[in-house]
């Protein structure tokens, strides 16, 4: 990735920014866009900055580079750059909701939602106290459970493998927790800068 | 089913029975057992009522009849009584959890949990309000989601789905929510009063 341009992926909760080879993170709570003068190439689902970022003249939307004929309309611009990277793959995207995208042959095929690590683990917990397990990542998935915590892990992670699997394409992790998943997931690459190398691609289309 | 007697499966939220060919269900939160005065033969995953039950000689528990070395400590009573019933199936119960149980040539080879309908269609609301929908079990699950009803819907059905499958072996479906994933698993059979046969064929064993 070159160097001296900035670029950012703003989510629900932070700006994700890249530069000089390193990255680092930002709230959403407390960072003022206006703090930085060089110039940065960013994409947002965050719809809170809309307005504050089209009046800043160093920052500037990459969304403009992509066909969004391709997409669908409510989908994250998040996941269209990490589609763009791609020509056979399947992304999984793990962070607070967890997006699996399908590109074949360079054609979009679709992608689903399915809960995040947290909210998953909320939701056993809200159901019974009985279920209120942390998931267990290094579980067998080979192997149908024999004890409660294995039968929860299995039912958050084996069903999503399965699904993954069945598109018979490379698996790419990206996301916070990429890595956690990486245990179930041990055909996968996990690739950190997908997105902000999707985007300097995107720089020659603008 | 032979009449005249009464069977009961209780719940965490209501006392399921089956008298003369009918079922018919009344709340934890209101229902008095000794009202009851017939014999009645019940199961129960209600930690609630163990005390008060043994008390009363008319109320008599078939867990007893049940091999439970087959299964593991914290399992519900209600899945062995179903595992019971069957050589070959993936035993599908869709209630507030929706367990997923696997026998095979007449060994419990193990089971998952997943969180049911309600309970996952908070947990994609409290991810997003844009995620606020509900689920389209009218769903063509061979075809990626382009919108975001169906995204949600394909990550919460297709996932269980491609799992449930992986065994090969028939499903059986059961539970509140049976027939609303019928329209999912369309090679299921719904069985309602499978919980009743099966403590009907518990009752040789006492």
């Amino acid at each position: 990735l070159e160097n001296s341009v900035i670029f950012c992926d703003i989510g629900n909760t932070s700006f994700h920014f890249y530069e000089d080879g390193k990255t680092y993170k930002e709230s959403v709570e407390s960072f003022n866009p206006q703090t930085i003068t060089k110039k940065v190439y960013f994409i947002s689902v965050n719809v809170k900055f809309n307005n504050k970022l089209k009046e800043l003249d160093n920052w500037i939307d990459l969304a403009g580079a992509i066909d969004k004929s391709k997409y669908y309309e409510t989908m994250g611009v998040d996941r269209m750059v990490a589609v763009e990277a791609f020509t056979n793959a399947v992304i999984v995207d793990a962070g607070s909701a967890i997006t699996v995208d399908v590109v074949r042959d360079g054609f979009f095929e679709g992608g689903f939602i399915y809960p995040g690590v947290n909210a998953m683990s909320e939701t056993y917990k809200r159901i019974s106290p009985a279920l209120d397990y942390n998931f267990n990542f290094d579980l067998d998935i080979e192997k149908l459970p024999k004890n409660s915590q294995d039968a929860i892990s299995y039912g958050f992670l084996k069903t999503l493998y399965s699904e993954v699997l069945s598109h018979s394409l490379p698996i790419v992790l990206m996301g916070g927790d990429a890595y956690k998943f990486q245990a179930i997931f041990k055909e996968a690459r996990v690739d950190e800068l997908l997105l902000f190398k999707s985007m300097k691609n995107l720089l020659k289309k603008l």
